[in-house]
This record gives structure tokens, C-alpha cells and sequence, in this order.
């Protein structure tokens, strides 16, 4: 895994990612990637904010991964400041090579490094593989994730 | 409820927001009301943050409740926008009058004008009661959630 080089993404990654995050069981039904223009907007957003990194696994000019790092400042816990990940994929041709892992320890590392109490996460109930491969890298399913789509 | 006025937290509400945090089964082991300092570093890097909306429900001046928002931009969803809430309370005194579910409406309100597609929250384990609060506000468990302590 030499070759793979795990960086802030840019906005010519923006259609790889898409096509990770439509190539997906839950993401077939919720993304359009022929229209990347609402993806493009939302880019320019997460781009300017300083709390947000939006990660690229890049192997030799290749997307190959991403993930979403959010920080979170907050009174719990002392003044806490927390990491939230979303948006975990790794294209489907390079799967069960150790790349999901290798970028969620990455993401774990930055939360670490900018002084993070915590790092969370919330996974489909129906993506079970998922379930242990977080339980592997440390993580305890200690909640429940609710969600109200508006 | 006419006298709940829900609102922006300043920084004189920290004290009785963290008073909040400690009074709870997990808060206790966690927070440290004697000590104010850390939470208001935590207050002002909140506040200078323009995706975070700490609330308070003040009830005729008294803080009786709180919660915290985070608008969270991504790809997933289209570019959708999605609003985290976390750190809900209600004064122990203040319980079983509604209170926390006209917080936890005003935060979903929130997050509807400001174009969010998706509220989310995670509530631990242990909280059966919080759970059917929250699905009886029209959040669905669809999720797990995990956690790694830094």
C-alpha cells in the first residue's frame, strides 16, 4: 500500500467521489452523478469552512477512497472537541486490501493531532460488515443513530 | 409553556448549561462544574463558529434547558446540508412538561430554514426513555453508533 497518499481533497476530486458515494447499496438510490452541479456547490462550502476536511485516499493520481472529517467544538466532556466521520467509501475494485482501514486510521490520527476528545460515527443497522470492521479499529457501537430526513 | 423563550446560548449561560451536563447518569463521571475554565474556552470557539448553534430554553431568565446544533455541508445526498444535535438536556425540575421536545422541535425547525435535508443525533445505549422520545418526534433508529475515546 506504499503508493497511496491520503490528502485534503480538491475540486477536480469531486467526480470520483461522487461515483464512490452512487456506487454504493444505500448511495444508488440518493445520488445523481450525471448532474454534478449541486456536488460542486456543496464542495465550495466544505472547502471554505476550517472545521470540515474532506479527505481523498489518492493511489498514483487515482481516487481510490474518501471520507468526511468534521471537528466539533462543544461544552461536554469538559470542552470537548469532537470528530464526526461520514461519507466512508473505497472504490469497489480496491476493496479487502486494507484501504478503508488505512483511511480511517488517517482520519483518527488528524482528529488526534487537532486535540480531538473523541471520534464518532454513525453506520447504516444494515451494513453489518461495517459494524465490525469499526469494532476492529477500536470503536464501540455504544449509541443509537437516529435520523430525520426533512 | 408560553414563558419558554428559545434562544442563542451567550456566554452567561455556560454555568448553568454545564450545571446541566453534570446533573445526568453519564454526565456526572465526565464533567467538572467546579472548574469553568475549559468550558468557556469551549464557549468561544463555539460561538466564533457560524455552523454551530449552542441553545438554551430560558424560562423568565433561568436557563431550563439546552441542546447543541452543527450544520455539517457535504457531498452525500446530492450536496446535501445536515444538522448534528447533540448535548440535549432539561433541568431536572423542569422534566416531563413538554420541555424537551419543544427544544428538540425548535432545533429540527432550525434546521429546515436553513436548507438542511437530514437532522441526525446519536442518544447512548442506556437512554430506552430518550429513544422513545426521539421516535416519537419522527426520528427513525436506522443507525449504529460508534465511538473511540482519544
Amino acid at each position: 500500500m506504499s503508493e497511496i497518499h491520503i490528502r485534503r481533497a480538491e475540486r477536480a476530486d469531486v467526480e470520483p467521489i461522487v461515483a464512490m458515494l452512487a456506487d454504493d447499496p444505500l448511495g444508488a438510490r440518493r445520488e445523481t452523478p450525471g448532474d454534478p452541479a449541486p456536488y460542486l456547490r456543496a464542495f465550495e462550502v466544505l472547502d471554505a469552512d476550517p472545521h470540515q476536511l474532506l479527505a481523498v485516499a489518492d493511489r498514483d493520481g487515482d481516487v481510490v477512497g474518501t471520507l468526511q472529517l468534521t471537528f466539533i467544538p462543544g461544552l461536554s466532556r469538559r470542552g470537548a472537541t469532537r470528530a464526526l466521520i461520514e461519507a466512508v467509501r473505497v472504490r469497489a475494485d480496491q476493496r479487502g486490501g486494507g484501504l478503508g482501514a488505512l483511511l480511517v486510521e488517517w482520519a483518527v490520527a488528524e482528529a488526534r493531532r487537532r486535540g480531538c476528545a473523541l471520534v464518532q460515527l454513525t453506520s447504516d443497522a444494515s451494513r453489518t460488515r461495517a459494524h465490525r470492521f469499526y469494532e476492529r479499529l477500536g470503536f464501540q457501537a455504544t449509541h443509537v443513530g437516529f435520523k430525520l430526513s426533512l
